[in-house]
């Protein structure tokens, strides 16, 4: 059961429900009008709850467990302890997440604006949106209907921000626009020059950007992570992809719909994503770059050329990930060997 | 001196004050009554002045020193110019840090809440706390005695801090239990959404994370680092454990006691570190590890594997510490060697 | 044309200003009345633009473009189609963002303190300085002319802020003195203790960082960046440098004038860069090392030695960069050796 002080549940929910909403079905004995009220973990569950089995490691839990109901993949039903109600999904953890979201649905704002918030006259704000107290907010802003503004972010002049949209609080938005169902997490900088002057033995001349940021639908920018706004053209932020926390995009980076781009990543300016690109933790994305559709690049790699497009890449600078591996292998047998003198062997001293 | 623009010296101080509160010992002909003002490094003290010694190849400042004391490891007391009065202590850097504090002590709340802060009618404030300008404390909120948070810290629902910790400017709370002597520096981000989503053709779907975030006693989060809530469980700092600027704390981490974290360095989601962990300026930790109790994780590291007790790890991917600078060492060796082509030899030509 | 909602362009001017901005020449029949509105990359440029040739891989770009004028390097001059006026530089992307600077000035406050800042009685504020909403603004700051404070940023007590300084929103300033023509982008935490304390059994005893952090002229700090103060004494950022987002500079650091750090680099505690250092993306640089006036760190090293003035260094540990090309050359081809077993070859299976 989730920390009441912080999370309401809902429901209870009929199996039949939470299989409609999960895209799951039940078994052929399954009785829809049984009633559930919360989600658990396997070894945690009680029979009023709803788990899920998404890895085959975890199967001993699921043969012992008491959850009522389960969301599990086909090929793993037959292993369901008797009395279990199942939730038969190809896409358990997605089904679970559903089953989840029935329990603990988003906050649906109720259109309060906080007397403590600042907003200029000429903004304008959608019904139903909730703008909580020392948010800040310009000029001809356009903030849209259902949105959540958190407490002591700051929107400036001319931001355009959809429907259904959630920023976070202390974050801060200029020279954007962002779409509908977007979610910019606390601490968030969208916006701001990027990192571009010409070089002088009199001092670096800035160069102003006149571009911006283009957020789009169900996109969602992790804490604290920084998007600086193009410097004629935009920097672009594709369709339903997921920024984790403390990631930098540079100026004129085009980021795919659908990508994922993991904590403390970095991509810099010019580089461009295709589509369902998976940058890892902590990589490096060099400027001028093009990596392509369904790329995967491992964490902690620095990328210094083009990725081409299904590649996975692993190593500073990134190669093909199979061949990071041998290098890996081929430098630790060398070392071994070089500890050996001439006898050479192979000790693999781990 | 410290800038009194910033700095509010305490004291004067007895010698024996000092020695008492460093948990050092006086020198046989030590005078407890002589009485000092300051701390100052060894090459700018005088005689009002208390330095300390902690590393020998400062010996020779030592030796001319006009520091009226010093804080001294009994090994080198005997090279103490005429005149200086000792603290002696087996760990002076420490005895050091109790005397600095003595002159610069914590600055005490004085309990004044600001008009200018936003605060639920129904939150709760203890004794002496203060309460800056722009800060927004929500519903249900307890916040402890002796605490500050600072301006424009947002503490969202439901959160609980304990006694005589300080939250600092720009910070944003959520979903979490504090507790005491905790220090929150400016622009933390703690108890956001994990990055938890299942993946989908039709776009990714969140899994609700219903965790929180514990932070233990005397634990200290750097600047505008960013600490995820659970997704079932919860997200947990250890008692005492230090995390420095620009840390990500993945969803479900656990960190230990009395844990080290060095800027820039990321913990993935579900990794566990035991007690008294070392982790390095920029390392990355992947996700579902285990890092043992005292284990020391070199900076730049990307550990992929288990690291047990006591271990020493250096490289991405991390080994122990001796075969990654074997490995270098070969790597270096043939290099040069390939170089020079069939010839070998072995000019190191750094 | 850059967004309205945006950015406002002055104007028009005419060749002959645009020259004298810019530091270029006409051609000889270049006619200094033209009269042009806007700038605009090549291939989007028309009659009344103005654009730049920067790089030899847009020559065939330049030959065709329809821009009425455009910066080039005399080396390049020769190609521009008939009839466009041509602004010659001999650093022509230097010409152009003084060009542009014109078109797309910085904004100049108004000298407006909003109502909504929280300012201390005995804060003094310059002339022509603008204060947005949320501010807030401690006892004893100073902060001089023409500067912009932005929204819910936060000044502590004592703090001083040159002439024609930009805070950006949400930004954390505290023991801190700041130059003129400064600009600190939003989330940029400054001043707070570095990362210092004393290792004991019984918990860590943090030593009082009673040192400031002194920011010189014309130096930019980009969004969500962190810079500790001194231990005792100063954390230093020199004249002229330009730190990019998401950078860390630990306690004691000095950096001289003229630097380049780029994103997500880190300094630790009492490091020393020169003069005109090139630090790149993701760099770490451990403690107490100098790095001459100069160097050229390559993204994602680990600078774990001195860097000598000039040097050009890559790696982890940081090697010549040369060197470290030849490591991976190495490794690359032992790697494929390694594969093919004792038969050698050098097939290089990129």
């Amino acid at each position: 059961m989730a920390d009441s002080r912080f999370f309401r549940v809902a429901g209870p929910f009929t199996l039949g429900a939470l299989a409609q909403a999960a895209g799951a079905t039940l078994a052929p004995d399954g009785d829809p009008s049984l009633v559930f009220s919360d989600v658990a973990p396997l070894h945690h569950a009680g029979p009023a709850d709803v788990s899920f089995l998404d890895n085959r490691k975890y199967v001993s839990d699921f043969k012992v467990s008491r959850a009522g109901a389960c969301v599990v993949h086909p090929d793993l039903a037959g292993q369901a302890p008797p009395g279990m109600a199942l939730l038969i999904s190809s896409n358990p953890y997605r089904s679970y997440a559903l089953v989840a979201t029935l329990f603990y649905p988003n906050a649906v704002p109720a259109g309060v604006i906080s007397p403590g918030a600042h907003i200029d006259p000429n903004a304008v704000i959608g019904a139903g949106t909730d703008v909580a107290a020392g948010a800040v907010i310009g000029p001809e802003v356009r903030i849209g209907v259902g949105c959540r503004i958190g407490a002591n972010a700051v929107i400036e002049r001319g931001v355009e921000i959809g429907d259904h949209t959630i920023v976070g609080s202390n974050a801060s938005l200029a020279y954007c626009l962002i779409g509908n169902h977007v979610y910019i997490y606390p601490g968030v900088r969208i916006g701001q020059d990027g990192f571009g002057f010409a070089i002088d033995p009199g001092g670096y001349v800035r160069v102003p950007q006149i571009g911006r940021v283009i957020v789009e639908d169900h996109v969602e920018i992790g804490a604290n992570s920084t998007v600086d706004r193009g410097s004629g053209g935009d920097t672009v932020i594709g369709r339903g992809s997921m920024i984790d926390n403390l990631v930098q995009i540079g100026h004129n980076v085009q980021v795919g719909a659908g990508c994922i781009i993991i904590a403390q990543a970095g991509v810099a300016g010019s580089s461009k994503l295709g589509h369902h690109v998976v940058v890892a933790a902590q990589v490096g994305v060099a400027g001028h770059l093009t990596v392509g559709d369904g790329a995967r690049i491992a964490a902690q790699s620095g990328v210094m050329r083009n990725v081409p497009a299904g590649a996975e890449v692993c190593g500073a600078p990134a190669v093909p990930i199979k061949q990071f591996f041998r290098q890996v292998a081929t430098l630790v047998r060398l070392a071994s060997q070089g500890e050996h003198g001439t006898r050479g062997g192979i000790a693999q001293d781990q």
